[in-house]
């Protein structure tokens, strides 16, 4: 690295800090106080991508002859070292995302990011991921295996636990043996950085091989779409933009590389007026908690609730769009955030939403929207459900009053796919056959089925699943959080037919590999040996 | 059905057996006379299309709210209803396939299917390819459920076994729930129409929605494109010419649609000089067996072959070549395979492959082509690698020789993604070092690798993988044989987050639904209860 020749950050490839291929170079903002960042990072040009994908592809065949143990070593060395260089890495993302330092980045975010690396590991370690099977009377053993080098697109909103180079998508991809080329969100690239630096190390320190981790910071669009559809490519992981996703999986589709995207969800909440009969300021305190955490820059943010008219959902809009006003709002992530935050309100009220508090322009000297509440009816709604669930990604939601619990289900059964779907009732059980006719619309729709609960917590567990039907992923069954189902994307399937048992991989050999990996063996799932 | 206003095969639409709207009819051809049959089958509209993905939506809903139980009862009673009309399907389909009555037909295939039936309602029984998971600490649970209607597109080369309304894809899509839109293949759909009436009668028997099942025999392609990309369907499994399939990929992925294709594949087979030297003859028995077998119709027909040169090789090339032009050529299954054959070898030797033996034109009263072998060099190959991976499906091969080990591995290096690929070694193990280079390069491309043994028997076997990289298939996650692995293709990951008790599926219950579900229980894989 020698920043005394340029000012201009270096990109990551093969190991090497490198002053990239660039024409253009581009600076993060400060969203806290709507001024650029000092440091310039490279829009790299095909020739570094093309280095990287070539480094990766060596990486890879060089991770395919290691032992499961160094990765997972790496990932555990990385999580440490993440958590040593806490400081700086929340103070930079302090710096270029506004988020604050206590508790979300160092409390939060950065803890939940170390331990993800350390879930991946054990998955790694154990192999548990992998779905080892076997047909020991047919010969025929199967699992799961790298895939090849993966592209990450990260987000905006998890520097840390979403980034290209730190987060769930990474610890999985590595996790399941592939070599990573990160490509950092433009709006937190220092973040990256730093990060990059001391994945880097922990390769360096761990023995994996140089390339195992990349990075870069931008790319032109066309030069992303090719490299996601580039032969040397495994998979891609993208969480960002509808917009920017779909091109990239139009590319990656015609190529036939899986692309896995987390793409936009409005997280419909319906309540039945029995909940709120019930219970009205403690469901309204905890949709105001949910929505305007992190100043709603959530993928699981409930943008959308659904309720039946009432004088008890009127006390229900009343309660939140009072708090709304007087709540400070947060800060944004970034002008573009708050500029599309802005824009998806004034097209939500051309649509016809009436506009209960909020809305207008994004603030002058920090990036921030007044906190806003919007509303419509059913029937307007379904005059257009398509636009009425344009996501207004921020510190905003519109609310859908619907004449009654059947106009609720039609309301429901044109929602496109989503992340996730809530549903608040009585204790009691009164509404038991609402919620049945309400269930039975929303549960097709949507990765998460919650009750009496708001979506924006994402436990990294087993059971988790970050996904759901398209437009709010790219396929219904994958997830993007939660270990091991998370690896299975960066996976391939191998069967092994007759193959010499010397040649098998360790996780398909008689002998169990760590003593406590869990494998389906004729049909039943043991962590024994085979034929013991 | 009223035979009596037309001759025309009525389609089967939410369980009637309706006259088609159709503007266009077809016919088959019997292979063995090369004649056209008598049976005229509709061309279907959109009409058509639309009134199936209607009744299939409304069977969707439907088939959610069922037990398991009455689903697998369904494919059992089908399964048996398959073996009661054996006679007639038999018939059916060696007049539309020229496959033998026996034993291919009436006590392989058949048997296979009925078999695929039961061992798809056995997993549809226990839900052991839900993959119930619990985190009882977080409150979450989640499994894989029922996606959507299911269109499915069978190939032309096993009319029972991978038919669009009985076989793999068929059992794997109801097994996991779903309704089923078949469209016949155009080779055999009379065979498919007998296989559907058995279907229909097994869903009323059973009690099952009447658009469980239903049947179109063929549409536009513009039409099919359309409905894979339809709002209402849930998946699509395509099985069939790579051509077709990309059109259909390409539809489906632009509106986010999963679809599963098994599209071609060469499925390359690697000898060593060892193993040669060491069993020439009893390999080359084996190759010849497996390549002629069907008339060369397998997806895994080991149509590529590479080889070092050697004494040892030219005399398994001499070997193979007498065999070839010995054996009396099968028939294959359509005018339209025996073109396609004929010119696929037309174009391998335009690229220079020499031909060894066959060639030539189809025969004219039947549907048939001499056996046919050709040679390349690896570095002729090399100079064009996609035009010789041109699949040339039907009983042809291409060996390809190199002048050593590395220059294999390279050959291997430029391959497609494949179904299969194998490797034929010296027992003693003395050509370890260079099997250990070769299957570096191979087992990247392929889903299933093989030792010692030709591809073409796929056993249904939890193990097995018959799937592989694109353009094999569309994508290397998944299976499309194999219980009840395949299944996953047609589910759709739901997590239940705080979802109280009564309203979680049966799977997801604290009580294990069948003492004998696997679920995975806090980490711990287990057909015990919650919390026992």
């Amino acid at each position: 690295m020698s920043t005394a020749e340029s000012t201009v950050r270096p990109v990551l490839i093969a190991g090497e800090w490198r002053q990239a291929k660039y024409e253009q170079t581009f600076k993060a903002t400060d969203p806290n106080k709507n001024t650029l960042l000092p440091t310039e990072f490279p829009v790299s040009l095909w020739e570094d991508c093309d280095a990287a994908l070539e480094a990766a592809s060596d990486a890879a065949s060089k991770l395919r002859q290691l032992p499961a143990d160094k990765i997972a070593d790496f990932l555990e060395c990385y999580a440490d070292r993440i958590e040593a260089a806490k400081d700086a890495l929340v103070e930079a993302a302090f710096s270029e995302t506004g988020l604050a330092r206590s508790p979300r980045l160092a409390d939060v975010e950065l803890p939940r990011t170390s331990n993800q690396l350390r879930a991946a590991a054990q998955a790694c370690r154990t192999g548990n991921w992998a779905m080892a099977t076997f047909d020991t009377k047919a010969g025929i053993r199967s699992c799961y295996e790298a895939l090849g080098p993966v592209c990450i697109f990260g987000p905006n909103n998890f520097p840390f636990a979403f980034g290209s180079v730190s987060g769930g998508d990474f610890a999985a991809a590595i996790a399941a043996g592939n070599p990573v080329i990160g490509k950092a969100n433009s709006s937190h690239p220092e973040t990256t950085y730093l990060l990059a630096r001391e994945a880097a190390e922990a390769a360096k320190e761990t023995g994996l091989p140089a390339a195992t981790v990349q990075l870069l910071y931008r790319t032109s669009h066309a030069e992303g779409e090719r490299m996601v559809a580039d032969s040397r490519v495994g998979a891609t992981g993208y969480t960002g933009s509808r917009n920017a996703g779909l091109k990239l999986k139009a590319a990656a589709d015609q190529a036939g590389k899986p692309i896995y995207l987390e793409l936009s969800s409005v997280n419909p909440v319906v309540m039945t007026s029995a909940a709120l009969s019930e219970r009205c300021d403690e469901i309204a305190n905890e949709f105001i908690t949910s929505v305007l955490m992190g100043t709603g820059q959530f993928c699981t943010n409930p943008g959308l609730v659904i309720l039946q008219k009432s004088d008890i959902s009127d006390a229900f809009v009343k309660t939140v769009t009072e708090k709304f006003s007087e709540a400070a709002p947060g800060t944004l992530l970034s002008p573009a955030v708050a500029k599309s935050l802005a824009s998806s309100v004034q097209q939500l009220c051309d649509l016809g939403a009436t506009l209960l508090t909020g809305g207008g322009n994004p603030e002058s000297d920090r990036c921030a929207l007044a906190n806003t509440l919007m509303m419509t009816t059913a029937a307007a709604f379904l005059d257009d459900p398509t636009g009425f669930q344009t996501e207004a990604f921020g510190n905003a939601a519109l609310i859908v009053i619907a004449d009654d619990v059947p106009q609720m289900c039609v309301a429901i059964s044109h929602l496109e796919g989503n992340l996730t779907g809530c549903i608040y009732s009585a204790t009691d059980g009164s509404d038991d056959d609402a919620c049945q006719a309400l269930t039975a619309e929303l549960a097709p729709k949507v990765g998460r089925l919650l009750n009496d609960k708001m979506p924006t917590g994402v436990a990294v567990s087993p059971a988790m699943n970050h996904g759901g039907p398209y437009p709010a992923t790219g396929h219904p069954g994958f997830t993007a959080v939660g270990v091991p189902a998370s690896l299975i994307r960066f996976g391939k399937l191998t069967s092994y037919d007759n193959v010499r048992p010397h040649r098998l991989p360790a996780l398909l050999g008689d002998q169990n590999p760590t003593g406590q990996t869990w494998r389906l063996i004729d049909g039943s799932w043991t962590c024994a040996d085979v034929g013991s």
